[in-house]
């Protein structure tokens, strides 16, 4: 099992979740973050404004998922995430050892 | 060391902190997040009222905790979060390689 | 690659950042946590008031660096983020299997 992570333009969180769902990602978890990349002291557009990237509004996504499904899962993000501007985002593959679901108990790739 | 990761339903943050203290876990951490598990599309209930399970409010948690104690925490946190109802949430075990508390330079189980 | 991460007060997030972009860090990610550490029922001051340490208000800094570059990471935010007192925080070092740069598509160490 691994943790995919995302970060990504809070614009695109809504195409991002329709591609996971159509792929049967079962679950996600999203929060508000802040962050910069490369283009520090440039600017970056943000809901139509110019910003110095300093830091900037951002979403992070956390998808549980069994080994073989990364690729399809990077994939569908990437393509769901990708403006082709700066600011775009990246993706992170973290190592998962174990999962359990609190309502039923079970655990490993059945609990995802 | 281990970083266990839960995602659970907000009005669970109290008894599952209590819970963890009384184990002589050390420390955690608390974000909150928005998710959805399995149900999407169907209802859930959030403070009295139905909800799309599209994103719902949750808490996340995290602890930093020695090998040994995974499975006592994974139960403290089990049996706290759980309602028997949908949306109950997950937990999620992470390989931590080190750990250094800032203020005394400490590293590995001492830092915790 | 590794991913740091660190919970620190929030009055520090400007020195680390300082400290972190100095090192030639490319990126970050931060979000707004609350949490305790040891001294649970003791009492620690936050924009100079004393707070009892149920949950207080912290930053958590998320960073991607190459495996060599860890011990130095480390020193930086230890040495911005150490005020002397109690709460000034901790670093966890998580492995990252991998991490994709969406816009450009590429993978691995580039992608950072
Ligand atoms: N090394 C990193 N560690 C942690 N978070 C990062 C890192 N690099 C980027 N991020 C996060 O990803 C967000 C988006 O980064 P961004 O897409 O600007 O990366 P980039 O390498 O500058 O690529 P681009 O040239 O396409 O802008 C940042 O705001 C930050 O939250
Ligand atoms: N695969 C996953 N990846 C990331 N986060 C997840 C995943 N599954 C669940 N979550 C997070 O856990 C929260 C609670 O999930 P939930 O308890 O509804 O899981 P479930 O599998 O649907 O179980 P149940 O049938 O008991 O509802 C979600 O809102 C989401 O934040
Ligand atoms: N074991 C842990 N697991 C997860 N988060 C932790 C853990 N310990 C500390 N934290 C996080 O780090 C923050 C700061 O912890 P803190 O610096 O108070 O640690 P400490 O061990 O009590 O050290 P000190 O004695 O210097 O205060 C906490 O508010 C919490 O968010
Ligand atoms: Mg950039
Ligand atoms: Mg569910
Ligand atoms: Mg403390």
């Amino acid at each position: 099992m691994k943790k995919v992570e995302a970060i990504i333009k809070p614009f695109k969180l809504d195409d991002v979740k329709e591609k996971l769902t159509a792929l049967g990602v079962k679950g996600m978890t999203v929060s508000e973050v802040r962050g910069f990349g490369r283009q520090k002291g440039h600017t970056e557009i943000y809901r139509g404004a110019e910003y110095v990237v300093d830091f900037l509004p951002k979403i992070k996504i956390e998808v549980a998922v069994v080994d073989n499904q990364v690729p399809e899962v990077v994939d569908a993000i990437r393509s769901a995430a990708n403006t082709g501007k700066i600011g775009d985002g990246k993706i992170f593959i973290v190592p998962l050892e174990e999962c359990i679901r609190i309502r039923t108990g079970e655990v490993g790739e059945e609990a995802l």
